[in-house]
């Protein structure tokens, strides 16, 4: 059963308890939330956070200001900034959501046994989930909506540093909520920015049913190695493209180019290039592209034999995302030795084949052990929009529970409803 | 990645870490593996059961002298026996998963995108699953069949007492995989029954995928704390049947009988019988029937006020699964208050309301937060085979990634298959 915890006379242990107890709360009500009114709360939610924008944007400055004069290096700012268009992409985000159908209710199938009794599996809302994320304010936002449609309740831990802009968002959150006559606790944060909190928060098995950490590989790993809740890991993206002897050459450098370039910093982004030995005869155009557009090349020696811009890579090349202008390209011999090469290597995210021949096509996408596995397509697709789930918050490189996108529907579980009349067990 | 694990010095640990490699190496292999291989492994490894029952129940024997020199209890001696019937039950088991459909392979959707991606969610097995049960010697086989049926690598580590039996049943099942030319470690047993090698197994994350613990709710607790690697919890029973004012009297008599006493040591069975004010009535009968066969009533004040053989129930026994012919029984005022007191006693496992209003059983199913809810059917019913799944590795009471019955489908996962030509993302 889920006892209540008493109060333990630690303030911080009191103020956390009390925060999981009215997110479970909430959580019971959400469940029984129709469509119509989750769907208004997060419409309420969006034009809140439109409404809003000049005081999002002033705590937002205060939280610039502070990480400018803590010297926070660029990339940081980047993520924390907001501007008017990333408060409407926010608002946008949430009337999206809105748009999706209700993953909560569905039925997953529907039998009847011989006895009479007949059995229907119905999606139901996981509960509970805790989202520990860094300093990307828009994550308050998207995460919130996210777990709303599925009827979830959630608890926000943001990074230190955009305590304020999460703040000002989470206002109109909660606005939002009680506009559609839901309760305010369905989207709570974390009372301080303080690490015990965290720690308190990975233990409320009582309350939380998931976490979800969104970040470096460094937070996701720390979380879950404390956490003793359920973790959904996103881990990182070492994702493949192998170019077999069989591929269209035009297609491959179209394909390649965009899988490396399109977007470096995303998880999807290929890292290492594997080209089957006789493909070598056509990669030549491949690379003059890639370093065209400003790729750093890292190759074994038969690819830098074939354009001398090419830097030798190192065997750490193998097990790095980059998440940047740098790929490593090796040569193997045939789809066999690519599909051994991305055992030892791949993070289990994303690789893709390309070529016209549909026996090394169907090897690779059947040996593979990848979330996602794509033949004669860039690997930038791995996406939960792209795959027509609506948004995402995040790939889960785990296979328990959700593989590959997780979207609202994955943020659901089930039960089993059983009818019968009168029917006792032989 | 899944990099390989150096051998660090200490015995043990690097015995488990060859475990933990052999594990995985056959996981890849029996990923692969067309039905009929496995199909084939399943009925040589019941074949093989017969043919060695001599041996088999030599090595039971030599495990009930030392259980019984210790002195353990009847019905631990019970579990531990084997007899001709139960082995030949383990090989029956085993045809009888030969006869399931494949979970491997199946077809989760699929669709097509505007550009052109096709897209395909299919199953694939989770990989390594690590077992853990008491002295049970029949785990060994039922557990091994499954994990095998769904393609998973199993690592089973089975109670002390039980170790003599559990070796001669894995040979067995070992032989028979060799017979269907698949690598004998998929499935493998702790090389000793040292509590250590069940601490080094729980940190196994390179290589176990899952842990399924088999047993009491100590050994499930003590198991999730310690593990860094997911776990499928299969907690206690406390489950529940609510007679509503609206009840078919004859219709609740049945039930109630046959789902408290049928079997009483089974998770599915009633533990707190809830009576709606108005159906004391009827209630009278319901209590002479449990009497009669042999059920002790713990009751409320008017429960006890209906009959003088009805003792007092504690605040404990609404939080007590008690797996014997004990019942609590509580008169609540309708269906709401039903709820509410299984909200705060239940263990999410699997609750039934008798009657014959709609409206509150529809309001019973919704609203109630467990893996399975009957209207007008014995609670007794919560079990794979009844559901027409097969066999089951158990019922999960947790709401990540199975609920419910745990057969063969749910130890799968899945991955994403995406097929185009030649599209990059915009």
């Amino acid at each position: 059963m889920t006892a209540l915890k008493k109060d333990t006379g630690d303030a911080l242990m009191d103020e956390m308890l009390a925060l999981g107890r009215a997110a479970k709360a909430a959580s019971l009500k959400l469940a029984q939330a129709p469509r119509e009114k989750k769907d208004l709360a997060l419409k309420a939610m969006a034009a809140e956070i439109r409404a809003q924008a000049p005081k999002i944007l002033a705590a937002n400055e205060r939280d610039m200001a502070a990480a400018r004069a803590r010297g926070l290096g660029a990339a940081l700012l980047d993520r924390l900034l907001l501007d008017e268009k990333r408060v409407d992409g926010m608002a946008q985000g949430l009337e999206e959501v809105a748009q999706l159908p209700d993953p909560v209710g569905r039925s997953l199938g529907a039998w009847e046994r011989p006895n009479g009794l007949r059995i229907e599996r119905v999606a139901v809302p996981l509960g509970v989930i805790g989202i520990i994320y860094e300093s990307r304010p828009n994550v308050t936002a998207d995460a919130a909506g996210l777990c709303l449609k599925s009827g979830n309740a959630a608890i926000l831990r943001g990074g230190s540093e955009s305590a304020h802009s999460a703040a000002a968002i989470l206002d109109c959150l909660q606005e939002g909520l009680c506009a559609a006559g839901l309760p305010k606790a369905a989207v709570q944060r974390l009372p301080t920015t303080d690490r015990a909190a965290v720690g308190i928060m990975l233990g409320l098995v009582e309350y939380i049913d998931l976490i979800i950490p969104r970040g470096g590989k460094g937070l996701i790993e720390r979380v879950a190695s404390e956490s003793r809740i359920p973790v959904l890991k996103h881990l990182d993206g070492i994702c493949h493209t192998y170019v077999d002897r069989a591929a269209d050459p035009e297609m491959a450098r179209k394909v390649v180019l965009n899988a490396k370039m399109r977007r470096t910093g995303i998880c999807g982004a290929t890292e290492t290039l594997l080209i089957d030995r006789p493909a070598l005869a056509f990669t030549k155009p491949i690379l003059d592209d890639l370093i065209k557009a400003g790729c750093e090349i890292r190759g074994d020696a038969e690819i830098q034999a074939l354009d001398k811009r090419v830097s030798a890579a190192s065997p750490e090349d193998w097990d790095t995302e980059y998440l940047d202008a740098i790929l490593s390209v090796k040569v193997v011999d045939g789809v066999g030795e690519a599909i051994e090469h991305i055992a030892r290597h791949s993070s289990h995210h994303t690789e893709a084949i390309i070529t016209a021949d549909e026996t090394a096509a169907r090897r690779f996408l059947s040996e593979i052990d990848s979330g996602i596995l794509l033949w004669n397509a860039s690997t930038q697709f791995a996406d939960g929009g792209e795959f027509g789930m609506g948004a995402e918050i995040g790939i889960s490189t785990g296979k328990l529970h959700a593989r590959g996108p997780v979207g609202a529907e994955q943020l659901t579980s089930y039960k089993y409803i059983v009818r019968g009349n009168g029917q006792v067990r032989p």
